[in-house]
């Protein structure tokens, strides 16, 4: 799916679909998450204009899901409790160059790579999930996560030229597959 | 105004007209900066149901008026640049207690005193300044800011008893005073 190199073992999904409350739990705060890492790349590049304004509409939207969940989790009685972190991210995240101007390409890329694989975990969500609510509720989400990857390999192509952000990312991404490889099972969106 | 100990000086009034560009760069930071400090709210206190709700629609709405300030930077050429801080928002949360509970009512109220700051100079600005479209983007955004101080405080009271607040919103708004009172008058929207 978009540029991954594997698909979620089904122990992941059978895991995810028999703690579905944790998954929702987690689900808001990768949300949430996901909102301020594009809101740190505008302070990081405020310079970056256009950059700048396709992050703002990325924040937002991740905060109306941060809503919907949140507003799922109360509404079913789900106890919200604290983050409990996310080994995956923090993993991708060391990825990134510590280089000028590469920071700010893996900066992109490994964004692109989270929405990818959230994208791929909903859409296992949606099909496997009993309650048709909860099928609507992940496809409509995997929807927009793809269309989050789609801007920020745009704006890549946009800062870097196309064979560069070809080739980055194929390595970011096979980067990604292993780490996803080595993940515990947790029941978490990205676990 | 609100529940602020004293206006701002004329001074400060003077030298944001002369440097709006600086202003209108600092005021995006600061509404990015109000909608990461909503939703730490959300990290460090989940269980609480109904203040998270709140948060979170804090949070979209800051978000929407960064969006708006960084349109309107864009639209008129000026550069968004770095943010450069901000000395009163760093020291009032110093003014915020290490103990339980007391640390989950200063959060609330220093959250209210800058909404009730950020309200006062947006009115002295939509007061002062000569553009026309400038008074009334001041005038919107006062409003919205006052709602804000207004959701801090009501949540204050839903959490802790109405004379506990009363009292601790008084000794933080003396020190929000004397804060306000020794700043340097630099060309920022809490400067």
């Amino acid at each position: 799916m978009l540029c991954l190199k594997s698909d979620s073992k089904i122990e992941w999904v059978e895991n995810a679909l028999e703690n579905l409350d944790q998954i929702l739990v987690d689900h808001a705060h990768c949300e949430r998450k996901a909102a301020t890492f594009a809101l740190s790349m505008t302070t990081r590049y405020p310079e970056k204009v256009s950059m700048v304004s396709k992050m703002i509409e990325i924040a937002l939207e991740e905060l109306e899901h941060f809503q919907l969940v949140h507003n799922y989790i109360v509404e079913k009685g789900i106890e919200f409790t604290k983050d409990s972190g996310n080994f995956f991210v923090q993993n991708l995240h060391t990825l990134i160059s510590k280089q000028v101007p590469m920071r700010f390409l893996d900066s992109l890329l490994v964004g692109a790579l989270i929405e990818a694989r959230s994208c791929e975990r909903f859409s296992q969500l949606a099909k496997h999930v009993q309650s048709s609510e909860l099928q609507k509720f992940y496809s409509d989400l995997l929807a927009s996560e793809a269309g989050h990857y789609t801007i920020y390999t745009d704006i890549a192509r946009e800062y870097f030229p196309k064979e560069t952000v070809k080739q980055r990312l194929e390595e970011l991404a096979l980067k990604e597959a292993e780490i996803v490889d080595l993940l515990e099972n947790t029941a978490t969106i990205h676990g």
